[in-house]
């Protein structure tokens, strides 16, 4: 139900907005969510969106706060070609991992996703939404499969070293990490 | 400081003991802790813990309450020789997450240590205390950081599937997976 008669501009607008944002995403996943559904949820018009927000694509990413622009991440990882890319994603998932000003947003991302079902689906969304179809770009025989075991390679190391802070992994460098890790994403992403 | 004046048996009895246990390897660690600390905290007598719960390692197993049983699982990874290990691990591990009876466990576990330090310094303690030195009984080029970086890539994965659901992941067969990730678990406890 469409909550209506707020003032648009209020200071509380921005809030409300990334609530219903959030609630939509959640619920309907990123193709189906609508601006024209979040803006009637908000009781705002769907121009004030898009003033605040800017696309769609970064209202998600305003909803999401994922400290990393996905785009920005590609282009670096392709920077010194494919067949040095499992080095090149480890390099910098563990370097956005180690910086505090990064890491916390990160944890906040992990913690909702495995501690309520909504925080899960959005960071679902955001990465089928933002970060798979980049790697269309990626000549390879990787599937969508291998790409998102790989992700679980670096994903549960990042929290076996930052939140369980296991001795040997935690006390590791970041270049120790990238000799262990890079040669196994390259091979998700070019190896058998 | 040691509660005192309350009568051992009382219906409470088992939980305060597993509270002040629980608070004892979170603070001081597996090692540090000990039975009769913890009888002090709990006010009981150290043989009623005992009685209740047994060793202090069957202790520690009743606070994290982890669904698996480390040394069973050992001997099943093993019964078909070290160079088998990889495969047989990932299809444990996955079998285990795929049955509810054991998923809700595990999944309260990771919650736990995800987003509160006690619930990651008990993770840590037990991986530590009860899974890592079973690994001695290997033999292999391994190290406990390439020990921990295979467990990441099962515990990302299982994260990635059964929590997030990316979809190709959730999809996937368990024998697909054991394929796709048991070489590279291999490779971490024999290859290069």
């Amino acid at each position: 139900m469409a909550r209506t008669g707020r003032r648009p501009g209020n200071e509380d607008t921005r809030g409300e907005i990334l609530d219903a944002a959030r609630s939509a995403f959640a619920a309907f996943g990123y193709d189906r969510a609508t601006i024209r559904g979040i803006a009637a949820d908000a009781g705002v018009d769907p121009a004030l969106i898009h003033h605040y927000f800017g696309s769609k694509k970064e209202l998600f990413v305003s909803v999401v706060e994922f400290p990393v622009d996905p785009e920005l991440v590609l282009q670096e990882v392709l920077s010194e070609g494919i067949e040095n890319a499992g080095r090149k994603i480890a390099r910098i998932f563990l370097t956005a991992w180690d910086a505090p000003a990064t890491r916390e947003p990160l944890l906040a991302v992990v913690r909702a996703a495995v501690t309520t079902d909504q925080g899960a689906t959005l960071l679902r969304e955001f990465i089928t939404v933002m970060v798979l179809p980049l790697m269309d770009k990626l000549d390879g025989p990787y599937t969508k499969l291998r790409l998102q075991a790989a992700a679980g390679q670096m994903v549960g190391v990042a929290i076996l070293r930052y939140v369980i802070q296991f001795e040997e992994l935690k006390a590791a460098s970041i270049d120790e990490l990238v000799d262990l890790l890079g040669p196994r994403i390259q091979g998700y992403l070019t190896g058998e």
